[in-house]
């Protein structure tokens, strides 16, 4: 098979998943020798459907609708403009308490003025048959009252992580889905990122053999940025009453639920440590944690997260046979994924792996098939308990049980 | 400034161009001290449209319609997609040879039956107002044609390269978009790509200063695939009626036209040779090519094209101080780029680097604004004299001025 | 100045250090017009001496002569053969308990049989005048006994890493050297590569300015291996009678001592937990360890030890304004060094950085000049200290101050 | 097989060819479970001899003597230092024309001033049974006439590449050599570098299998540095007499030399152009060629060497599955290779490649075997036809038959 055909199959075993091209449609797939090629007549004529690297979108009708309740930097720069990327989503509203600000984006986006909600009059969306999915993108503190709003309102919910500042909070959500009978997810984007997926591959192997790197035994991450208060996007993140927890909240949680994807199992016990503050008086949260968690298997996990160091993003997992280092894991746009097995080391490059529509297909599937989504409330609620375990560890020197 | 803080600076930098976000929409920019900045309350308040890597689309009212003629795997995986990733383009309809193809097509962009052309009746176009360019991406033995046919139905041409077989069909082309006074755009994309343009600075500084790697002398540039019969969209290019030209014409170019871009000038003359044949005797094209270039600065240019070997798209310039390699150089999703200058190496890394993208929204944007686009007929027209010539140094070995 | 005479300066300037080339035989090294320069006539005449990456050699006499204690991998196939990269060091004698190793060893290094000794009959090496310095290299729980009978042999005492099983035994070395008269120094590789003085450049800055990576807050280091009894070189490290400690006294030293070096400052505080064990009975030493390190400006180290996965040797420091990589970090003959400051990354490549001949140097030069050599007697009780700390830190669950 | 095991089995399996341990004092190398591991008592044993990198040198009496004809920089930085890294090597005379220079080398590398020689009484060398083989570091211009004076004093010679200025000196050195019945070996350092090793392999596979990239079609080497006037190694190679040819003679010879051994066949036609000139009126050679040649299995090389940009030192071979980058290919001190091979890519690191070493005791092996060496003189003549051929090409601008 040469290498051009390999490298196609890659990118579409990786991003078509189950998406049916119905046959007829299809160009003929079957091996055939080149001597029995029928080369195209010297004139203009209809061919049949190229091979696709992605499924071609569903008719706008067919699309889930989506409302994005708060219109900050994420919202606009990485979710508004991939729902556009997705194979079954669309925009349906947009919610935010400045109407200005979001009247231009819904102009910017082709929605009429009757989709555009403020915060107060929100509930009408109960009566908006455009939107079916209700995309939470506001500080951490609001998420239990947001998602709670929406069920009430009818909707299913696509909520960012952290799911919420408590256990509690999270529980709360999650009671609130099932009484209304709607979809919870957390936005857990790396989770369906090819480049973390092949890493889970790397690492768990799969129909009972070992990964290429063997047993994995310790996983290493690290994340870190500068928390800049002159950057809105940054502001109340530094403020305890707004976003529930501080630099393990943010960033940290992609290390929590890294080495839990990595090695497919829950932590049981952590110990920690706050790292110094600087001495800006308004950053009431904790701006740094280093952490360890023990898994059942014996792996442990050693990470450190920092509002205090220029950004890194990365997580390496070691095995008995090899290593797996994900630098950045978790950038938005850049990953880089190196697999060192034996004496043979590999750089993994994805062309358009695009984590943001996969994670926005997967609500839109979900609630069209009827199923849970990959990462339901019950995985919001394991960070959540986990970094709670793991600010008390901090906070007491002692090493907690979960 | 802090690194996060440059690193978004360098993004929006590079993609916003002149994207001329409203003021009173904007977060304040001045530089501030963090002891001012007053943290927002603990309540949810309407904040201020963020800083965005990529300005708010036009509403779509104010984009660019365009036809696309051909549903092929390049339609329909790289430019139908980003369509929706530009800032002032939409999908308006599409051209097929098969009519099912073109239905599926246009009901999941969502467009109606009406936006669906054949080629048969695809003049009726003429009366379709929502199409303001006509994308052509049909086999090259048809580009002359379907230009003339697009330019007679009073729409805007964007051609995909080569621009046509022959410097006559080329000029023709520019004939007939000046007869209709309309924009003529041929298709190249790396031209818009953040990669090659960072390269570009590179070898070429400004401001009458040198560029990093100092004067620029020799470009090294190699592409390469396995022209794969058994895959539909690599059919038509084996055969001469309907290709025009073999490897030259279809990923030569690249090195053509990096060359020149790279460099800023003219080549003066060229020497060539072709690579030996395949034994398969349905391809009628040149199946690979060497050949080299000179400038009138004395650098020269030193490539190969062939169908004969695995996938490289690589694209070296050597300078007096330093180098810029680009490799991959040209692959739609995956660039490289790293630039040594004196004893440093640093390698660049661009988020979200849609060529495609960038090279609709220049049409778009030429259209708009009454004004030539970047990569006009005139920039194909010089490709095709100079590849025209490569071929008969080939044929004669001689050495051929141009 | 053209690339290639700055290239040669760095290897200079990271290599040479205070080589003292005489200048007459130098050639000149004025600034000079090209147009000023003289070629040579065209016939053989006497050049100057030319740019010299490494000074010459000492003349043999005038070199220290070295013995060497145990004649296992390490002796054999790094220490041996790098004598001979050193400037002014040379082997003289050999020390072994497989007298026809040791004849064989001194054969192929051209000494004689005067200079081969048993572990019985060391003791008259007092009387053998080539022996300037005794470099002990054996398994651990012997380092006290033999540096004693070293310093009462009156020779000088380079001996490997970990200096010994306890801060006693450390001090009693270190008192023993002092009452002799003899220089002690323990054999940090790596404090003498270019790679890591590189790394630490860029964490420490200097005169008064921080580093490229702004103050340093987090160092993160982990070194593994797979501890293979059935590997000659690995069975002495299984069993705590000889090895004293387990992968931590092996490889994890290289983060505690790396931690030191690339910070400059001494840990105050740790906390630690074993890894898990494997199931071979006959490992009596811990297989791994993770532990933290707080460091009285606020920075902290995260690291792990273990010999239960495949080979890593990692050392991250993360600072407020970049990061520096070194992975490998510690291997005999691979390193790399990325440093990210601000937007910008570099890889550092330093040719024939050889970090045996640069430790050996260093000793040779102490005992010449009659100074303390770099990483004495005190260093090595520090890190003997802190591993101590460690080790009780991970057997209480208990933080333990330093 | 551990990772560990593997790694060493590698570097091993590069390094020691045939590099005979006697087998009673090697460690047992049977695959052992390592439950019947018998680790050692605690207490000093002698153990049998580890493991070996590289074999134990020969002892000094049995190693061939080199004397150095020539102390320029090459001489000085790489090879007089390595022939202390050979197996069967030593430094036995020193010949210059500068004798306070080639007094202070002797001293420094322990030579009696009897092995002290300069150019004019070279020839009662003859009488010097310390010296073996002769090794020309001059000039290329002088090669010629120090082969014929080496081996009229009974010598073998080693011979620095080029070989000579024209064809028909380097048949007269291969008569001289034949008539003394002495070996003459080329100085072709990268055929017996590691990592040119392993691309060979790479490209040519074995055994009747094609390598990992399939059948190589494209050789694509570039070598260029700045000629330095002011640099005293570079004045000689500005003067065509004593450099007897340029940028080609010089660096370019990697390209032609390595596209011969990289594909394993001989150049049946080449064409060239000169590069432009500076307008430095001292540089009497050309500075700068790009050329091509043509193979019998159709592979095609087209390469370029320039005096007048920065350092490269490239090659890459693209064959029909996949492609072998050297990059840098030709550095003393650094090179890297990567092997891209399908949809799978690897960096190969060895560690140790020191091919300065294996050159000399490859030609220390021929002596003491009584065989020709790998890079005979009828290897040096081959290149020296074929850049004859290209310059020939570039003159007269017709393709030149060889």
């Amino acid at each position: 098979m040469p290498a051009t055909r390999r490298r196609f199959c890659q990118a579409a075993g990786g991003l078509l998943a189950a998406a049916a091209i119905p046959s007829a449609l299809s160009a003929p797939r079957r091996p055939m020798s080149e001597d029995a090629v029928d080369l195209p007549p010297a004139k203009l004529t209809g061919r049949p459907l190229p091979d696709l690297l992605q499924p071609l979108p569903l008719p706008p009708g067919e699309r889930i609708g989506f409302a994005l309740v708060g219109l900050g930097a994420y919202a606009l720069n990485q979710i508004a403009p991939n729902l556009a990327n997705t194979r079954g989503c669309k925009l349906a509203a947009v919610v935010s308490g400045n109407a200005e600000k979001a009247g231009r984006v819904a102009a910017a986006y082709g929605l009429g003025k009757e989709h555009v909600y403020s915060y107060d009059d929100f509930d009408r969306i109960a009566d908006d048959p455009a939107v079916d999915v209700v995309y939470i993108i506001l500080p951490n503190a609001f998420h239990r009252e947001w998602t709670e709003r929406a069920f009430a309102a009818g909707k299913h919910v696509l909520c960012e992580k952290p799911m919420a500042g408590t256990p509690a909070d999270c529980e709360a959500m999650i009671a609130a889905g099932e009484r209304a009978g709607k979809k919870l997810m957390i936005g857990y984007r790396a989770q369906f990122d090819p480049y973390n997926l092949e890493a889970i591959k790397a690492v768990r192997g799969g129909d009972g053999t070992d990964g290429e790197i063997g047993v994995p035994r310790i996983v290493v991450s690290d994340h870190g940025r500068i928390l800049d208060l002159a950057v809105t996007r940054d502001q109340w993140r530094a403020k305890k009453e707004l976003a529930c927890g501080g630099s393990l909240y943010d960033i940290g949680i992609y290390s929590v639920n890294g080495a839990r994807y990595l090695l497919g199992e829950e932590p049981t016990e952590t110990t920690a440590r706050y790292l110094p503050r600087s001495d800006r008086p308004q950053v009431t949260v904790e701006e740094g944690v280093e952490w360890q968690m023990t898994f059942p298997s014996g792996a442990v996990a050693s990470c450190t997260s920092s509002y205090r160091v220029a950004g890194n993003k990365r997580i390496h997992v070691q095995g008995a046979e090899g290593e797996v280092t994900l630098d950045p894991a978790t950038d938005y746009y850049i990953r880089n994924l190196k697999i060192q097995s034996g004496d043979k080391t590999r750089d993994v490059e994805i062309p358009q792996a695009n984590q943001f529509a996969a994670m926005l297909d997967e609500m839109a599937t979900a609630v069209r098939e009827n199923r849970d989504p990959k990462t339901p409330g019950a995985e919001g609620l394991r960070d959540v308990r986990i970094m709670t375990a793991i600010y008390k560890a901090a906070e007491t020197g002692e090493a907690v049980k979960m």
